[in-house]
């Protein structure tokens, strides 16, 4: 299935998701519907539902995994804008979270987010081992071993002249590792074997990887109008970037190795996996 | 058992759960050390085993948990001490981890904290359906609806009268939901009957507010010396606590009568509960 098709869905689970709280925090509630529903492109929760659905599961069972993996990611959203870390007024052309309520809340925000990520796995209608397996993973792709590490290295290159391998090894952590856990928990859901988990696994790590470098190039070519925001600033903030180190032509060119890459290791699916395979080069080719 | 019959045990499984990592974000691990051996009470985790203990359990398959909710106590000092929140510069006697370190890398550490907290949980050898019931308890009582609410509810307090009421509604979310989750995770560990669950939980429930009321009465009444942090800071930032609302003779009263209800919702457990009993009974005396 593509993922124009699971959007509505996606988007239903993740306000469905939000927890119903009685009394006057539930004002923390509506904080994260604000920072949820951002017009994201959902392609974690994307990924979690198709691998699903490839290994033979019913992708309904995984929409609580779905939804808990974007609260995941939105959460390291919140918490990157804020002014100890990246100091971003705006995310996706609106207020971020911490210019609308305050830096407090916004952290309070974020860590509700990633606290109830944890409980969705928990409430999905999945046998307890998958969900085990799914929390296992999120824990580990999202913690100090995995993005949260990329996160300390990113601000640590930003102080220092930081090589292509350094750059390289951080956005493995940063960017690569929620894809990865975002595909190997789909698989889990649907109780795939360790083949396709694997599969699953370096088909996240190339098109996470590719995802990223797309996204340095955008930030040099793009529109800022159908990319939704300014572009130029990874130059203006002297960020070492696949552009800077590769230039534009061979950064793409990495980009399309990386997603031939990355739609090889599909081979296991066969014809199941062809809306993944078109999904690829679609993000190879993206324009915001 | 007693606490200090646990505390060696305790500790050492909070050095092991910290993530080995290879490379330079190991700085992670590092910052979670230092955060995690503060010299803490470990209350959480002692609750966690010796309710494990008492419902029939074998309390070291449940040290993963005790180590997970310690885990999850620690992230919510760190950012509570952060700048935007309460800005503390020692917790402890020793520089916070934002003085320590700066505010990008303890904001990074809580967030490690948290999610490496539910990793620990799946990682326990226990059934996968216990797993999955003490990672949704320790999701919904450290959530938007449990310990986040309850911060939420404090920043909103300072700025405002707010009435005893207000007080005990954001204690019990900010305090009590976290002691609970102890309790009750410890009893999922041993497979515990509904019974003995709910007797856990509203243990929990009595222990934590009468712990936050003697906090309160300790920050007038100890010795600095022996409390191991400054007194008096509650009256100079005109906290309103349970002290300043019911003073300090009937403060102590209502520590004592939640103390006996406490202890009365154990009976369920016999005599196996005397040490919870007994230590029930020291917290509503502590000097610090």
């Amino acid at each position: 299935m593509k993922i124009e098709e699971y959007i509505p869905v996606i988007d239903r689970e993740l306000t469905e998701s939000i927890p119903q709280i009685e009394g006057e925090h539930s004002a923390v509630a509506d904080m994260m519907r604000y920072c949820l529903e951002n017009g994201g492109k959902r392609v974690r929760p994307y990924l979690v539902l198709e691998f699903c659905r490839i290994c033979g599961g019913n992708f309904k069972k995984a929409l609580p995994v779905a939804a808990a993996i974007e609260f995941l990611h939105t959460y390291s959203l919140v918490h990157d804008d804020l002014p100890c870390m990246d100091d971003s007024d705006t995310r996706r052309g609106r207020p971020s979270a911490h210019v609308k309520f305050g830096e407090a809340n916004a952290l309070l925000c974020g860590d509700a987010l990633l606290t109830e990520s944890f409980g969705l796995i928990a409430s999905a209608e999945i046998p307890p081992y998958a969900a085990v397996r799914c929390v296992s993973e999120l824990s580990w792709l999202a913690g100090a071993d995995g993005m949260v590490g990329g996160q300390y290295r990113d601000l640590l290159n930003e102080s220092r002249e930081c090589s292509a391998k350094d750059m390289i090894s951080t956005e493995e952590l940063k960017t690569c590792a929620l894809i990865r856990a975002a595909c190997c928990m789909g698989c889990y859901c649907a109780g795939a074997d360790s083949d396709r988990c694997d599969a699953a696994d370096g088909f996240g790590h190339d098109l996470g990887l590719a995802f990223q470098i797309r996204d340095d190039i955008l930030d040099v070519t793009a529109d800022p109008e159908i990319l939704g925001k300014p572009v130029g600033g990874d130059e203006q903030n002297q960020k070492i970037t696949y552009v800077s180190i590769l230039g534009l032509e061979k950064a793409q060119a990495e980009v399309e190795r990386l997603t031939t890459s990355a739609i090889r290791r599909l081979g296991v699916f066969g014809a199941a996996a062809d809306d993944l395979r078109a999904f690829a080069g679609m993000l190879a080719k993206r324009d915001h």
